[in-house]
């Protein structure tokens, strides 16, 4: 496929560059009857948007969503839900020598290899910019499951460059500019950041995104697997390089006795599943964890090639996020969430008619 | 989707059971005038097939492949290339006791969550028994990628349980029941997996799977990645938990001075990317590495609950693997190789008039 | 799409050639809990097969069905549904001749153009003995459709040639050749086709099919509309030049005040729109007509080239139909019902919530 | 699927509502390199839009287009072309009695028994101002059809309810009105419209569109056969009830001696086929024929029945086509391209290594 829309029965088709007029999705698929309006969206946008601490990127995007189509009276209509968000700080001239060069790590080679030309400025249609529009349509699915499911989403930075971000209370969450668990560690966390701006450097992060409340029996066997679909969605974020689900690479070194997680009428003794067998959704919580690599535009000169073939450095000016993992919390639950929507839609064409003796277990026994 | 289906281009969809009559698949989109035959196929469903070593099943299966159509005097006609492995030593009654319950791990309870009902014997459909017609369409799929495209796939045991396995020596791969690169571990391997036997119970893995000689500019923006097709495939794979490309995890503690490839007329100096930048191939060797957790049907108890609901202990008896990372190696060879006949079939499609003053990058510079 | 598989939520994948080991297809998406067996296929399968009348091909082909996956005593699992049919009276030297020249009319020439070569046993893929397993994979829909939602199918041939047939008992539709409602016209059609036949020559057919019973709000806006898929269906069923839906192209002629059917509470006044509006079930009969191309391999002696491209004649000997509209029926009812049990599944998806304050209106008021 | 995307590869997802604040789609897979601009797109929409003769609604719409992505200093770029029309003559007053009772012959219905609710403004999604971002797409398919082979496409009106519209002469297509072939027959047509919109009814219509210049080997076997695709896009156009290819409903009374076109090395002697066999296309003239059925909005008082259920007369107020057909033509023009450029992109996918000793027939013989 060309590669832009996301999801079978509720689908998200995405739009835009960096700093062309305008970035936004269609979501097809919707069901009817769901109560929305742009500030049901706004929020999940605004926690993702640029601008709002020194630790990311200073461009200064409101983000604000237009919706275009599909809601009547505030209602969804069943019809495709087009949203729109107008690009308004956007500086090409910073990004000029991009334009002949290859950044290391970047996208800036593989674009021109594919397609013989490409949009340079800010990273034309490779730049993170674009999962704004995957955060505005993963808020409208975080409502339906919210709604009809009681599914809920919640994801947390566990890992910034080599500190290690302890759970500790996840109240902390949005109070801080990290999407960090706990209040502790935000000033090792802003000295560390402080160093590496200062050092034109960057670093990667680790992401947990879980979600909770989820319904069993999502999922298909084979391919469409629950699972791989995340690992897909996960992957697809913009610079993740790892994906784990549950135990994740923790399993290598686990005997079967202790990684299968028992049974019991009171509910399961452990989750190192991560809510997964078989491809299909056991009922506990959802845990996936990513790595994010650090960022590919730094001040520190590296060596690349020009288009016409010959040796060059690179240095990348303009406003850049050093660690683009402090804002990809919100796209990751975004996009866990647009899974489990369409798999929610699956199930019941398929399984609709299935009547169980009892209902689910609960996630982890008392 | 119902979920039997891989790829949009080179669709491979799949059938069958473990101990039903027969397991196999249907290959449609594979371009004409390809010589084939079984023989080709029948090579890496050996390498996959249970009860060559005291290590894995014993459960005896020849799993020869039958082409039911698509071939003509011994050249693909274009057409679907339908495979058909007939099932020959089943037996249902070591698995009686799982009809009425569920073994922690395992997807029996899931998939009696999904449908309602489930065929028990072998574990049915969840069975890794079918990666087996997935190994046939990757060798299809290998073949063509290796005459149009020189490209070939490589894969290896790097880790068993808590053994590392180092890359020593690639020419040992095929000479050790394991797919380990390195002759002097094998002895530890052996004592390792017969203790494990010994004490009813099983340890995960940690595969490398690599294609080298890859086209350049395979994958798209957004979604449609190729390193996100690549976690989906790997992902779903029976007992996968993790998956990385190139750097993986470890990119996490990686500055972006570090991570980031340097480009030079020479070719690349390093290949931390995987060979994968913007979802978007660079020529570079594709490296991904999965988890593969334990085996869920081990000899020690465990507990369960029954269909009724109540509690139960579950002992697995029957033949089976005591790590399936010791299968999983050609497996994921065949999902690398379907995923990139996918992506060089839609390359085709839409950048075929494409051209570029100079031929990509060698992969790392001398 | 490689162009195998049909349906989205309850797909079918074809594979086979007429004179090769086998034909069959998978069945994947089937809802589980279904009562299936092969008895409730090998029906269907015998209302198309040939060689039953003097009207039709004389080969010899039982069209046994074996089910090889997704049936676990007696009900179906929700996982795929394989069905193998194999080819037993092939007679491949009938056709030697057309492997160097193309029949006017039929596929040769286009499969050779598209791919180069071609299996020419039989027409090879483009054979209409691949209708076969479509009429297999029908006859699991329907019986889902009956058994869920009293929905029935029913067609047959209103022309054969210029003989225009009346619907005047549909009750003798299984008890004639042709599938006529008529027991009076029958003389005549067997007149008309022995005189066919005797002078080497092919005529063509109109067909109608409908559904009764029809839940209301199936299809989709803009594409995937009901009616859209139905023509898509209809128009691949082979030699099909034509497709209606209700009124057809006697729309052409009528005034809006005439078409548009009126709604009473006792139901509709007219099904002028076949059942379909703005592309969405009214619940009203899907009422269908096709047109049916007379067959191209006759022997009349045609003029055409060699695949070295030079000027020859064309006369096709070997077992054909006469007119390929008279095995077509049960083809076009199968095929109905595929896009109906899809468009079922796909409805309960997104809008299972829907509630409305009245049943759908009566078909047609008293 | 949700049923707002067209095609495989070259891929419009359609957004919007008759009356909502704008209308749109996203072009998704078309190649890197286009020369495109809103100038290229303006020309078709300007065919297509309302308010150019008293023969139409009178509504007046400019549809000018804005492009949102996709294209860098004048050239496509291979990702997302998002094209936005902005709505701004929209009166919904005048649609008020709507929201409450069914148009006879109108969507009004079904949508309101699929989704529970519809937005009742202009017909919201059901309305035929829908097609005009598809007139959109399709014109990017038309001119980069052109520039790579050379296909043109062109449309003409051939019946006006009872009357018949010879092709006398195409060069007057785009002189009248009506997309009519002849000058002499415009006043007959201006006459009869004339007195329907007095008669506060509709009438139908019959479009006829071809493709000249059209690659062979395009389309698939079984599925995705071009004539299928054709059918289906063509049934998929607001108010569309028949659809023939080549000779259409016109070979039942055909003899096979009659029907299948001859071949000689200088070209087809025929072309009933309408230029495709076996769903697979000849190389010929791509010919299509479609009913259009009289528009349901009608001054004239028809029954129906209200959301409550209970009996109303329905009168349409409003500004309306009285013949949806007039511009019907460059819909089906758009939508044929549409079609063409995907089984395009799909055929160089699996087919671009075939060779061939010698180039297509000509289109018809000399």
């Amino acid at each position: 496929m060309p590669g832009s829309t996301f999801g079978t029965l509720f689908r998200v088709t995405n739009f835009g560059e960096s700093h062309g007029p305008a970035i936004g999705c269609v979501i097809d698929g919707c069901p009817p009857g769901l109560a929305l309006s742009e500030a049901d969206i706004q929020g999940d946008l605004d926690r993702r948007r640029p601008g709002t601490s020194r630790h990311v990127t200073q461009r200064n995007e409101p983000d604000a969503v237009e919706i275009l189509s599909g809601v009547y009276e505030g209602l969804t209509t069943g019809t495709p839900i087009a949203l729109l968000i107008r690009n308004t700080d956007q500086r090409s001239k910073d990004y000029g020598n991009i334009l002949d060069t290859f950044r290391p790590g970047h996208a800036d080679y593989t674009y021109w290899r594919k397609y013989g030309l490409r949009d340079p400025r800010g990273g034309g249609r490779s730049s993170a910019r674009l999962t704004a529009p995957m955060v505005a349509a993963g808020a409208v699915a975080k409502k339906w499951l919210r709604e009809r499911h009681g599914t809920t989403f919640i994801g947390w930075m566990s890992q910034l460059g080599e500190i290690a971000i302890p759970n500790e209370d996840e109240s902390q969450i949005p109070l801080n500019p990290f999407f960090a668990p706990s209040a502790s560690v935000i000033p090792e966390l802003e000295a560390y950041m402080d160093a590496l701006r200062h050092a034109g450097d960057s670093c990667g992060a680790r992401i947990e995104v879980q979600a909770r409340g989820v319904p069993d029996g999502l999922g298909a066997p084979l391919f469409d697997k629950l699972d791989a679909d995340i690992a897909y969605a996960m992957m697809g974020i913009n610079a993740v390089k790892g994906v784990e689900i549950g135990a994740g690479f923790g399993c290598v070194t686990q005997r079967g006795s202790e990684h299968g997680d028992e049974l019991t009428p009171g509910g399961f003794r452990s989750n190192h599943s991560g809510g997964v067998l078989g491809g299909i959704s056991t009922g506990q919580d959802l845990r996936v964890s990513i790595a994010i690599k650090p960022t590919s535009s730094i001040r520190t000169p590296r060596a690349s090639v020009t288009r016409a073939g010959e040796a060059t450095t690179v240095q990348t000016l303009g406003r850049h996020d050093p660690c683009v993992g402090i804002r990809a919390t919100p796209i990751a639950e975004a996009m866990l969430a647009l899974v489990l929507v369409d798999h929610v839609l699956l199930d019941r064409a398929q399984c609709a008619d299935v009547e169980l003796p009892w209902p689910p277990l609960p996630p982890l026994s008392a």
